[in-house]
């Protein structure tokens, strides 16, 4: 008797605990739609941000860029990245299941559209390194190769829970070296095989500026790309969680300092403090907090944000000198504040900081990173530039790709001055 | 004896189930306002989208038009629209209650909102159809009727329980027919009645290539209304649901192999690849995808809006030849890629999939909401064509309708050179 | 044998009690995370409303005093302000601990995050009265003032539950006062200091229009300042809750109204219906809503938002007459409609409404935030400028502070006529 009344009282419980369970579910997927929408929306801050960096002639040009390297990055993904990177990895180095899958539950298919939206990200991060001077149909075939290949392999090192690294217990918890470092080498080897823009570079090797045609929509696409890294940090618990107040405050402050960071080295180097630097500083410091945003203490994020955005404006300079021509600065903001990042994951690593062994995997980690998609990423453009060609013919280089390759130009009806942009420029160089 | 303790037990546990309950009903609502804030900004996407397309002495108006449609459409809606679509139905074809509605629980007020937002989606979608040369004061009467009248009344045939397309089994799970469909055949009534802007067929009817004025913006809107999009379809389903992961999964397969079916039409008929092109065919798979998002398998999704944007493309053509002046290509987006989407729906379904009487109910609610929109729509524009007028005059339209209308204009520092624009237009004809 | 059936039982059913208890704190924070990033995007609002609203020469300055507003009001507001609004608080009107936290549960780091873009928030309004005249680092040093001590101070009477006001019952759910309004006196006082813009009076005292170099980034900054309130005023639950549902309608109905409401006071004073006014009308409805959204019925939002667009829009004539060159109008649209919104929140609560008593809290609150405030800021701004200068050198200004400030301009290819845009303006103004 005891029994039945256990029994039916438990089956009186039992519809709403399901319920409770099922809410759970639900609400770990609420929280991962909404990631992955910021996820998405920070395309548009890429694009916008690389648009507004580079001259109207190739307004438009960057921003198809960056269009359909969503739409064929998403496709490529499902066909094919999202299986070498999340399926069955019995070797530790890349997966080899659930290619074209189309049959899973809800919670994978979420799992799927944020992951989606990760390796999109990967590939538009080379586009504006690469700004320009670099043909439409040939990058978009290098992007193939890195959404489809470079990056999921790379990310079933780490976030397959069989890949090497990830038993090594490697911290990246967002993606400092597996999202951004991965596109900022792709990004480099680019911009080696591609060559600097006619002009950037004076025949001594003296950088002349080329001035962003659109500062306002740079620093709007700094903003959207913010919002959006409160979905890439924040969401990469994947599951409603109350870890997302530090990961996402630890974001924000990082952010802000890193923003800071720029401006002191602007102010010691007695230069003005430039709106594109200062963007590119926060952004230095949202992809330095990307690895340990989860694992570290508030005090530590701004020290880590800080920093970054020091080595984002100190890494652009060198770039320079080295005659590197890095249109929006991807390569010190993604790739070296990502190294960063990377290694202060391991420094500041909560409950258990300034461990030696811990920071020699995350060294590791970073090696291998750029070992991998250095290499892969240097092939791939070379055999692209020797079969098809990578750079423009410099008749459409100084046309504006806008015009060669697509037709269309970013404002028909406001005149261009350009003369008139390069003397104001030459006649500020003095002023900083 | 055993009684109280298992009282006492169930009552220990009561608040904590309750909790959990309310838990589910609160975290529904976080979905449902986060989707709502979604769709909302849709908004900002067609009014960037549409401005952009449009020329710089017409950028406010048609911003304007947007604006004020959210804020009519919202006072409106919550007036009498609310009460059509979901108020008492016992005819099946009309809601009869909830007007003026001020007293109604938490979840309500929830859906309410989200309702709302997209009651103003459906007359946005005309406003990019009639843009430069529609009469301010005219097109906001009509976007009233549209919004309290013509779109509610449609959807209580699909969305109210107990209306008669409803009762059929019509799938239209976002509204790819009650929401785009309706707002392109109010579209195509419109454009009809203020017919095409002054030169934009040359005597011999061939068209004259009128160029947007700022192509940067009408791709941020691109990426606007794609983001939004995981509201408009994962908000469908009006709760916390595992279910949101597919649903946004196919909402981002289809926008992107609606990008690439428009990029293969352009490839196939030795054309540029044009953004404004390309951005429409991802709108036209994300219009596809919208009424089969949460009942198709991935795979079929990427058909669906492959051929969404192929349509769309497509359809553009058409238009022009029949000599329509759809100035934002709002007509074969929504309208035409809406049509073969909710087909599609009952083409793919997941669970039976070509069911021929499945399909033919998919045929009728497409048929139905044309005749009733269209219909109602046209004797809508008409009558105000006859008593206020829906054109602006021919020297309002050369001057522009910023100046004319609302006396400011978009970029007042910067001087336009309308005739290099149109040279250079006609020079580019030629390469594609 | 019962007991321990029992308690297996009950152990049995821990786990997922836990778990569902567990699940309610982290979709709580799902929601305060969403909430954070949606007020986070209301900064880019600001900065394109604000920088839009200026002429193109300051177009990136006001963008980077929003962009920095943020990165220092986030480090300052953690470092301090923070403890000032929310540290233990005995007298009820400053609180004294939890400065520069570092440690702490999940629940408040989320806590904090939303509280931070809160904080920035109220900064930035001032930013966009004061434009085009106010040097950059002497504003700065003002929004940390105003980040780090004003604003937290003010918050810790209201919004710290041992708040002096916060005892009495004054109602400002989200904020029409401690936010809007605070933010408000400060540009009112910042105004007053730094004085208005070179020409923008004749020697009669007659203003002078002045035109935003960009309007279409107004609309969108309206546009994504609108989306970033249903975090603003939803997210001020602070937790998953069905009341959002309510609150948010409240936002969308009140923020339409106001539009409404400015556009009223057009046609009645038959002028033309401006792009500029009408954004600011939709936006002193949201300001009006913000205190009075989660107690209000639907109906008197709609009353509260159309009175306080008619509010913004008189209360912007009003200025002009005293000689207040307020560039953006953030005084009428945060200040006066803020007041009104605020006393519109006893006027029409809920359960009580037109309680006398309770009016006069309100009122009581009003007053105490225009004398703190305005107080505080006025001597912080004469600080600043007796010492460093608030204003721009005459040829700084001339020349315009992006050039002089940053020594980048905005849109370096696009060759600027402002003697064209000066006539323009002049002829237009007959029109109005």
């Amino acid at each position: 008797m005891k029994r039945p009344t256990l029994l039916a009282f438990g089956l009186m419980l039992m519809p709403s605990l399901a319920f409770a369970t099922e809410g759970n579910e639900a609400n770990d997927m609420v929280w991962l739609a909404t990631a992955s929408a910021l996820v998405f929306l920070m395309q548009a801050g890429f694009a916008l941000l690389e648009s507004g960096m580079a001259r109207s002639k190739n307004a438009l040009n960057v921003v198809m860029k960056n269009y359909m390297d969503v739409c064929f990055g998403t496709l490529i993904f499902w066909a094919l990245g999202y299986g070498l990177m999340f399926g069955l990895n019995t070797s530790g180095w890349i997966g080899t299941g659930n290619f074209f899958l189309n049959s899973a539950d809800g919670s994978t298919w979420g799992f799927m559209l944020f992951q989606m939206m990760f390796a999109a990200t990967a590939a538009t991060i080379a586009s504006g390194a690469m700004a320009e001077r670099t043909r439409y149909n040939s990058y978009l075939i290098g992007a193939l190769v890195i959404t489809g290949f470079i990056y999921p392999v790379f990310g079933s090192w780490v976030w397959n829970a069989d890949g090497w690294l990830a038993k090594m217990g490697f911290i990246d918890f967002a993606g400092s070296t597996v999202v951004h470092s991965v596109g900022a080498w792709c990004a480099l080897a680019g911009v080696l095989v591609v060559g600097p823009r006619l002009g950037r570079f004076d025949k001594s090797g003296k950088p002349r500026e080329i001035r962003g045609h659109n500062l306002t929509l740079v620093a709007l696409g700094g903003f959207i790309l913010w919002f959006g890294w409160f979905g890439f940090n924040g969401g990469s618990t994947v599951q409603a969680d109350e870890q997302i107040g530090l990961i996402n405050l630890n974001t924000q402050l990082a952010a802000s300092a890193g923003a800071v960071g720029t401006m002191l080295v602007a102010l010691l180097s007695r230069r003005k403090i430039l709106l594109t630097e200062t963007v590119n500083g926060s952004l230095a410091g949202l992809v330095g907090i990307t690895a340990g945003c989860a694992t570290m203490l508030p005090g530590h994020a701004i020290i880590t944000g800080l920093i970054a955005g020091v080595i984002a404006s100190l890494g652009a300079k060198l770039l320079l000198r080295m005659r590197i021509d890095d249109v929006v600065g991807a390569i010190p903001v993604h790739g070296f504040a990502g190294v960063w990042g990377t290694l202060a994951a391991g420094i500041f690593y909560m409950d258990d900081p300034f461990n030696g062994a811990r920071i020699t995997v995350q060294v590791l980690g970073v090696l291998s990173a750029f070992m991998w998609t250095f290499v892969t990423a240097l092939i791939t453009y070379l055999v692209i530039a020797v079969t098809m060609g990578m750079r423009a013919s410099p008749i459409h280089e100084q046309r504006g790709l806008d015009l060669s390759e697509h037709a269309e130009i970013g404002y028909p009806e406001f005149p261009v001055d350009t003369a008139y942009t390069a003397d104001r420029a030459d006649g500020m160089e003095g002023q900083r």
